[in-house]
């Protein structure tokens, strides 16, 4: 068995090693532009270089190290005869579970401010709602969306999901497809984006969709970027109707040094850090795919092309 | 039946006519110095006026609003014979959660750190260790400190507790007594105290126990002030053992404006913010303890006056 890694933004070495170990059958290589004509059975890749495909002609699987393949539909070349598959999670759901939860109890809990008072040296306690005025919606409840939602719905606030196909999960009241969208919005105060980025969810974060929700509303976002129209989320946030945001992922990272959104004071930049790829993890979780295949089985997390992820 | 709320700090107005409104047979009025002699069947108590027990002879129980009873316990002229409950909850084991969470997260997945990055308007990403290179150590395991545990532990990390007599919390290795207390301490990188503070926790967040948490230790104090020796803390900092500490109560409060913790850039300032007595909660629960009562049944929360808790 032949395993191609590339993924050029990512340092091969530790995948590679980790790799060759898990599947000890295997001849596990870096690709580079020298070996480009070098086939493999399967390929595991991150933004791979414009030229992958190409050369590979016998892949019987195509690994994508993460959850969004939004990059790797758009690229030219990616054979779409080839099963494509996503890692379900990774480690990534509780990390994104962590992060939600943190920005949530930070803005909530005035935590962020405590923190202020504290560089100014002032106590003074600052009046809390309660965790009741902070209906939360989770829109993507995919294995990461469904563990962010449980995390939430954990701490006691009221929890909503949207999503294209109605999802059952205990303490999360499920709205789905765009007939539901609208009262889903209207029901949510904290809106969580943790949607796959396809056509139908490209700037869904926008003004029509931020005014429906509650007033003193508070988005999150650890999808994409381009799931939120930046312009739309400082003006509803300058209106008063918004009161803030926590962003994870911007149109062009790393975020420009002149950006409206490092001096904000509502708005909390994170350096795409919600959820990073776990090696450990990624590495059991593509071994049981390919020996799932290699059993002629069909591992989950296969990508339809039509859908979008 | 009659009732009399002495609470100083608190403003009795919504208590009184909340109780009044929850048990109708009831007379419930605030307590003052000048109708001190008038003599109720149920006392709601929050640091007392030192007078107040003098003018009680035929109390049935006496609630403490809140899980501390370690200031009412110290004061003069409480009835020993009269039995003393604490809320158990009342809210605040949810609050305590989110503390925690928000506190260890914080620290562990470095937002303090971003949030200082993007006040520099610094895009960097941070180095994160694992959720396993933070096993999370709680001390005090009754209803607020079983709930932290669990709620620490839905995120993956992994989680000890100590107390007084071992506990079966799912997903919490239940660690008890003096004899047990080492072990613990060898084990737990993140400190945190939920304990009640008795002549036996009185400092024991010390130079000694600092030294045993493994290294990087993180300390997170909700529990009294008394627990920690500042001085230890601040010692265990600067040699570099222990990391950094968030906490929320202090042996002067408001915290006097010149104190190192202040400016301290490991350490967590806020302002005894933790777990407020949620008013409906509380209510709900005193409720339910007087009608237990009445019916002739010993409701849970009593405190052993000996055990100091």
């Amino acid at each position: 068995m032949k395993i191609v890694f590339c993924a050029p933004a990512i340092d091969a070495q530790p995948w590679v090693a980790r790799l060759a170990q898990a599947i000890p059958e295997a001849q596990v290589w870096p690709w580079s532009p020298a070996i480009a004509s070098r086939e493999a059975d399967y390929a595991l890749v991150w933004s791979p270089d414009d030229a992958f495909f190409a050369g590979q002609h016998r892949l019987r699987a195509v690994f994508n190290m993460g959850a969004g393949v939004d990059r790797l539909l758009g690229l030219p070349g990616l054979p779409h005869e080839v099963p494509l598959f996503r890692l379900d999670d990774a480690g990534k759901a509780q990390q994104m579970a962590e992060y939600v939860c943190h920005a949530l109890i930070d803005h909530a809990r005035h935590f962020d401010g405590f923190a202020a008072q504290q560089r100014a040296g002032l106590w003074r306690e600052l009046a809390v709602e309660g965790r009741t005025a902070f209906p939360v919606g989770v829109m993507g409840l995919g294995s990461i969306g469904a563990r962010v939602a449980q995390a939430v719905a954990s701490f006691g606030y009221p929890v909503l999901g949207w999503s294209r196909s109605r999802k059952l999960i205990a303490g999360v009241e499920s709205r789905a497809g765009p007939d539901e969208f609208d009262a889903f919005l209207h029901a949510t105060r904290v809106l969580v984006c943790v949607l796959p980025l396809t056509a139908q969810t490209d700037g869904i974060v926008n003004a029509a969709s931020l005014r429906k929700l509650k007033a003193g509303a508070y988005v999150i976002n650890v999808g994409r970027s381009a799931h939120v129209v930046d312009a739309d989320l400082l003006a509803q946030i300058e209106v008063g109707h918004v009161a803030g945001a926590a962003l994870d992922v911007f149109d062009t990272e790393p975020l420009p040094g002149g950006h409206v959104f490092w001096r904000h004071p509502n708005i909390r930049v994170t350096p795409h850090i919600a959820a990073n790829t776990g090696l450990d993890a990624s590495i059991d979780q593509i071994t049981a795919k390919i020996r799932a295949i290699e059993r002629g089985e069909v591992p989950s997390g296969r990508v339809d092309f039509g859908r979008g992820y």
